[in-house]
């Protein structure tokens, strides 16, 4: 078996371009309110949801981590609508994507999330499901809750696969 | 001048349901994904931000605190659009609200919020802007981009004032 190592970069915004926001203070319009006491970071992502009347809802995701080293087997998108991931503690997190039509071990791209970076997945974009280093993390979720079938999955079940290699 | 002392209760459902959702991991549907990695705490609010083409986005405040005791001398509403908190770091925070048609020291609703808590403002809920206890709080924030006037504040300014009593 071929096994592919996948190093993560940093996640940046002209990274992850290609797949979707990176929800960040750096960088963003910053607008003094309440009373200045309050900066607001504005707009750093727009959920893109309304689809087949789709409605955008806020969860919580409690993810506990995968056994080291992650393999990465899948790949799975939303074609109605996207997907915005924000840490609720302070730790290091994974994403791993691809653009390619139809997602391999070979045309994946993977990136190390700071704490305090989310991403919103565009609609439509191959990514493995959440990925974390700590052994449990919350996330605030923002997605689509609506009629329709939002959930592709592809299985790589090949003679190739692919890992997370954490320096 | 008259001062009213605001006492805040612990925010529950049950307490807020006449101003919007508190937003937390109790009570909620609970839905393994993920292959069985990952809670899904499902929809815990849904946003109400599409009148006149809103649009939803995600922005992060970065709040600083008041000086103690917190004199509420203020609330807003958003006519158009609901608009939900959730706290990035793990520390209570406050939450000032009023069901009343015209906002006053004498019917306000106060609530000490956890840091595992967030809360979201029904349209149109009247509420003092963002309050905290530590020095300083981000807070990812889920509301409404797009045409109209998204604002209406009241001030109070008269012989009676109210603040907020910690104990």
């Amino acid at each position: 078996m071929t096994i592919i190592d996948l190093i993560p970069a940093p996640l940046t915004k002209e990274g992850f371009a290609d797949f979707g926001d990176v929800i960040e203070i750096d960088g963003a319009e910053r607008i003094p309110i309440n009373q200045g006491t309050t900066e607001r970071f504005h707009a750093l992502t727009q959920l893109d949801v309304a689809e087949q009347k789709g409605k955008p809802i806020l969860s919580i995701f409690r993810a506990t981590a995968r056994p080291a080293p992650i393999k990465i087997e899948l790949m799975e998108r939303h074609p109605l609508g996207s997907q915005a991931f924000f840490p609720l503690s302070d730790h290091a997190w994974l994403v791993v994507v691809s653009s390619a039509t139809n997602p391999s071990p070979e045309n994946l791209s993977a990136f190390l999330a700071r704490g305090d970076q989310g991403v919103q997945y565009a609609k439509n974009t191959w990514h493995h499901p959440l990925l974390i280093i700590e052994p449990t993390q919350d996330f605030l979720v923002a997605d689509r809750e609506g009629p329709g079938e939002n959930l592709d999955e592809i299985w790589f079940g090949g003679k190739k696969n692919a890992r997370l290699v954490l320096s």
